[in-house]
C-alpha cells in the first residue's frame, strides 16, 4: 500500500550526556519515512529551504520515498535545537527556527490525491486537516500531536481526530489530551473522540497499543548504548504504519505487531545521533532485533496452582 | 522450600486522589508474606505493638504463614502516613513513626535456621546482615533497599549484596546505587556487586529481569481501576520469590515466569487499599490474570521481509 507522510523536514541540534550533534538532519518527516520505506511506498510531503543538502534527498530517492511532494523554497531549513539530560527521556528545547517551515501549506501532488494511508507527523491540526481535504478516501489515516496543540489548537485537533483511524501519542500529551490520569481510561477517552485505535508512546518503556478494544503491550528493547532519542517517536510510527500498510491491514492482531515493529525501528534509532542508525539496516538485522523483543517478552505457561 | 521474611509491619495512612485509608494493616513483611503465601511456606520476622489486632495474626496464620517470628513488644507498632498524586508512581511521604520498630532488631527462632530462601525486605542493612548471620546455609536469599540507605549505609549495604542471590530494586535507586542512568549498565553494575540476579522494579512500566546475563521484560497490567500502589513493589517481591520457592529452582528460564507472577500479584495489590485486595484470591483469579498477562505481550512471528 502506498502511504503519505506530511510533515517536517529539519536540521537538528542536539547534546546529549554522549556527546553532540550539530545541524544533524531531523525532522518527523525524515525519520518517519526513512523507518516506514523499509515496509512500504512512501511518498513524502514537506518544505525544505535551499540550504538543504542535495544528498540527503539522493538518500531518502534511494530508499524509495517518493519526493513529488517535497518543495524546495528559498530560505533556510527549519531548525530545532535541544538537550538532554541522563535520563534521556524528555528534550529541552533551546531553539525553534520555523524558517520555511513557517509558511508551510501542504499541496498534495495530484498523484497523492489516491494515495491509499496518511500519517499526519505532528504539526499544526488546521495544516492536518488541509491534508484531509485533499485526500480522496484513504483505507487508513493516522495522526500525531503535542502539548503545544492541545492547549493552543484544541478545537482543530479535535476535528483531526474526528477524522482519523489512528492517533500515535507521548504518554503525558495522551493524559493530557483526555484529562484523566489512568492511561487505560485515557486512551478510551481519546478513542471516543474518534481513532478506531491509540498508539501511546512511552519512551523507554515502550509502547501500550488500544486497538478496538484489545490491549497490547510492546516493550522498549534494553539497549546499553542510548545515545540519541531525538526522532526515536517518529521512527516507531514509521515501523509501525509503514508495516501496517505492507500487510494491507489494519485489524487488532497487525497492530500487535506492526507496535512491535515500531519499537524495533526506534531502537535502533536511538542507538546514534540523527538518522545514522537507520540509514541501511538489512532486513536480516531487523528480524534479529524482532527476535530479541520476542525473547525478552517469552515466558511459559503457568502450571496448575492446585498442585 | 520454605521461606523467610524479614521486614516492617505497620499502619499506613494513605491518600490516593480515589480515596483515603487511616490506619490500614501495611508493612513490607506483611504486603510481602500474604502474596508468597499463594506459592510456599512463608515464615515472617518482624516486631508489633500492643495495638496491632489479633484478627490480623489470625489471618496470616489462616494463609498458612508461620508467626513464631512475629515479636509483640509493649508500645506502639510502627507507623506510615503517604499521600500519592495523580500518576500514583511515587509516594510522598508525610509521617514516620518508628515507634517500636525503632530497638528492632531480628532474633529467628532456632527452626527457621535452615530455612532455604530469605527475603530481606527494605530495612537497615546493618539488620539484613544481623540476619544473614543467623542463617545457616540458605539455597536463596534475595533483598531490596532504598535511597535512604543508599545514602546513609552504603558499606553495610555492600556487604549485603555480596552475600545475597538476588537484588529486587525500584529503577530510580538502582541508578543511584550504580551512579548509572543507562538501565542496562546500571543492573550490570549491581550484579558486579554481588547478586547474580537483579530484578528492577519500574512501577506502572513493569519490572526488568536480569538473570545472569539473560534479560526479560514483566508489563505491568494496564488497569482501569488503580487504586492504591501502596505495598505494590513487597506484593511483587512475594510473588516473585514465593513463585520460585514453588518451583524450587532459580535459574533464569525460573526467574521470567516469576518476573510475572510478582507483575500478577502486584497487579492485585494496586485495585484497593492496603492488603484488601490479596487477602482471598482464588488461584483460578491468578491463573486468568497470568493469561491477560500473555495476551499482553502476545504477537506473531515476522514474515520474510525480502518478500
Amino acid at each position: 500500500m502506498s502511504l503519505l507522510v506530511v510533515g517536517s523536514v529539519a536540521f537538528d541540534s542536539v547534546e546529549t550526556p554522549f556527546g553532540k550533534a550539530e545541524e544533524a538532519i531531523g525532522g518527523s518527516a525524515m525519520f518517519f519515512s526513512t523507518s516506514a520505506s523499509y515496509f512500504t511506498d512512501v511518498g513524502l510531503v514537506a518544505v525544505i529551504g535551499d540550504d538543504f543538502p542535495e544528498a540527503e534527498l539522493d538518500f531518502l530517492a534511494s530508499r524509495g520515498v517518493d519526493l513529488q511532494g517535497l518543495h524546495r523554497q528559498q530560505g533556510k531549513t527549519f531548525r530545532w535545537e535541544g538537550k538532554y539530560g541522563f535520563d534521556l527521556n524528555e528534550a529541552i528545547t533551546l531553539d525553534t527556527q520555523l524558517n520555511v517551515f513557517g509558511d508551510f501549506h501542504p499541496d498534495l501532488p495530484p498523484d497523492y490525491r489516491d494515495v491509499d494511508a496518511v500519517f499526519l507527523a505532528n504539526i499544526d491540526p488546521d495544516l492536518q486537516l488541509e491534508v484531509l481535504e485533499q485526500v480522496r478516501d484513504p483505507k487508513f489515516v493516522a495522526c500525531d500531536t503535542m502539548n503545544f496543540w492541545i492547549e493552543g489548537k484544541r478545537d482543530a485537533l479535535e476535528m483531526v481526530l474526528s477524522k482519523v483511524d489512528m492517533a500515535v501519542i507521548n504518554e503525558s500529551e495522551a493524559r493530557q489530551l483526555a484529562g484523566e490520569a489512568n492511561m487505560v481510561k485515557a486512551a478510551r477517552g481519546i478513542q471516543a473522540m474518534g481513532p478506531r485505535h491509540v498508539v501511546i508512546k512511552r519512551g523507554e518503556y515502550g509502547a501500550l497499543c488500544f486497538a478496538d478494544d484489545e490491549i497490547s503491550f510492546a516493550p522498549a528493547y534494553p539497549l546499553e548504548s542510548v545515545f540519541d532519542p531525538t526522532g526515536a517517536g517518529d521512527t516507531f510510527a514509521g515501523g509501525l504504519i509503514g508495516y501496517l500498510c505492507r500487510q494491507g491491514s489494519f485489524e487488532p492482531e497487525d497492530l500487535r505487531k506492526a507496535t512491535v515493529i515500531g519499537c524495533v525501528m526506534a531502537s535502533f534509532c536511538v542507538e546514534d545521533f540523527s538518522l545514522e542508525s537507520i540509514r541501511e539496516l538489512d532486513y536480516d538485522v531487523i528480524k534479529r532485533r524482532f527476535h530479541k523483543f520476542k525473547e525478552l517478552v517469552h515466558f511459559g505457561p503457568l502450571e496448575d496452582l492446585n498442585e
